[in-house]
């Protein structure tokens, strides 16, 4: 493929820690877990922050620091990656589906209200492809009807609303550092609280649900392993130092893109809110059929074919057979038409350029 | 302190497969991870092999490949590390636990029956600090009653029952390479099945549900994220390749151990069948009260002050708040005597002879 979809990049001194990290023999545990943590602390203003193996048991840690119980009910929205509703099933928790914003695609604090019950225990707002959802409306629901908040931001990380990092309105958040994303362990994430009692909680179940300080192999609660590797954290703090660089080349990508595409029939972009200041993931996009007759899935094949790597949107949670199927009319219509673009920090102008022609070509 | 419980030692190009894999930016998926599948595939005899971000996360896929639903039973020893009675909480399993041989202080094949009922899904022989369950007799019970076994052999891996390697009789067996074993990838573990359903199913679940080669974000079933990244596998391959050396020393090791160890008043060695060829992951004996009558965990505490890490035994099921208090008297006893030693393949002979010498001084 000479465009790949994502293409994870190195900026220093990733290759030296992690070799340092081997070197020191701690490759569990160890100094780079700690110094990763507190940067990112200190970054998000967070009194709380674990390292963890990935975005997903970050996800399942909030939910176990939470407490949540089989049967109860969590919100999360109909187009988004779906790990969130996924590891609810895990719990026997009933993820219920709500209805996203048709232009920010992000969950909708107009329609949340009708999906909030009884047994409504957390609402998971997704920061879907490096927007954020409108936290303001959605935190006064929740504390409206006391319901805890879980943030995920692994598409998100230092994407700003209202001038604050997403992840620091909820009562947790949660972090991607899988390959693809903005800071990468290769797999990898965080989670993020205020809360002494909601960390001391995931601590102990990230890690067998022991406490090494006070007794060997004694499982306050049954446990997970949820660990990230200490040689792992070191690439993550190498990356951690060329934030303001890689964070200045995922913008001029965007910014980029928003020049070529912008207004040009057929094509519309993800809508960024003005209270928001993205950190973009993935440049994502709606294709009309009008223009695009042969619809997104065709489109993927012939950029393929020009040697350019895209991606379709999210299936919809009510397109999918594992989740019950209540029609979600603006996420399906979200999903069956949102191709997303090559979009990592060492693109180069020239092939963002190269793409959006040929997208464009194939416009009717 | 002078002698640690463990230490993870390095033999040769674990650096430079990390250094190769992370140069490559293959540092999710990879050809290290293929490798590495390969390597075990091969040498366990199994026509598949899963890599997965650690031993617990391995048999959580394990029960996942086997659609363990809430309240099957699973029958795990008393006596264990018990991820495996963990991992049934978290998906709603009820854990039945079952009393261990008083001498091996695996799974006794003697009791074993009285602990299945018709609930029973899986039994889960786990081979506790590298010694190997008398498989034959296991695998007859389970036959019989046409339930499904995972081997747990986190502690065991290269240990050998009546010739053939642990992991190779179950339906599934599971491994771990975290830092203190036999082969390390710092997290990280290993599925090994020769079932193509079972793998299908769990390679699904491995990574969130969903089938590359057919759809982008299909989820087929409500997958987890269970990946081991390339770069930690590049570790696993370069241990690999050095397994003679690692193996030889460890077996050194114990066998040292036993000239110092074997037949002394007042200390009992975990007994090894003459079925079994064991790699030992943890040198581990009973102190018998008589002569110990300060009791383990005071003798932990002298040897720490004389710079000598030592852990004491797992806790019994049975002795944890979390879990129902069905008295299991052999798992107890154990529990409460057993004492492990430091056990590393580069602990030096005069290491063991020290050790030897302050825990024998502290004998009445």
């Amino acid at each position: 493929m000479q465009i790949p979809w994502t293409k994870p990049d190195f900026w220093g001194n990733e290759i030296k820690y992690v070799t340092d990290a081997l070197e020191s023999s701690w490759i569990s545990g160890g100094t780079y877990l700690d110094k990763l943590e507190n940067d990112f602390k200190k970054v998000l203003d967070k009194k709380h922050v674990l390292a963890v193996s990935n975005g997903t048991t970050a996800i399942h840690l909030a939910y176990l620091g939470l407490g949540l119980k089989p049967n109860d009910e969590v919100v999360v929205p109909g187009f988004s990656f779906l790990a969130a509703s996924n590891i609810a099933l895990h719990m026997g928790l009933k993820p219920v589906f709500a209805e996203v914003d048709p232009d920010t695609w992000c969950l909708s604090p107009k329609h949340l209200p009708k999906y909030i019950s009884s047994k409504t225990k957390a609402i998971i707002p997704i920061h879907t492809y490096g927007n954020v959802c409108n936290m303001n409306k959605i935190m006064r629901i929740a504390k409206e009807k006391k319901i805890a908040v879980i943030e995920d931001c692994a598409e998100s990380l230092f994407s700003k609303y209202k001038g604050n990092y997403c992840g620091s309105f909820g009562n947790i958040s949660t972090f991607s550092f899988q390959a693809t994303k903005t800071i990468t362990t290769g797999e990898g994430g965080l989670v993020a609280t205020d809360s002494e009692d909601l960390n001391k909680k995931m601590m102990l179940y990230r890690s067998h649900g022991m406490d090494r300080s006070k007794s060997f192999y004694w499982h306050e609660v049954p446990g997970h392993n949820f660990r990230l590797t200490n040689f792992q954290a070191a690439m993550g703090v190498a990356q951690f130092e060329k934030i303001n660089v890689i964070l200045s080349e995922r913008k001029r990508v965007y910014e980029e893109y928003k020049k070529h595409l912008t207004g040009v029939d057929g094509i519309v972009l993800q809508k960024i809110e003005k209270d928001v200041d993205p950190v973009i993931w993935a440049l994502a996009l709606k294709l009309h059929s009008k223009n695009f007759p042969q619809g997104r899935d065709k489109v993927i094949e012939q950029l393929r074919e020009k040697g350019i790597e895209t991606r379709p949107g999210f299936f919809a949670s009510s397109l999918l057979k594992i989740y019950k199927k209540h029609s979600l009319p603006i996420c399906e219509n979200i999903s069956r038409h949102v191709l997303s673009l090559p979009t990592f920090p060492s693109l180069k102008n020239a092939e963002i350029s190269f793409v959006c022609n040929e997208l464009l070509q194939l416009r009717k």
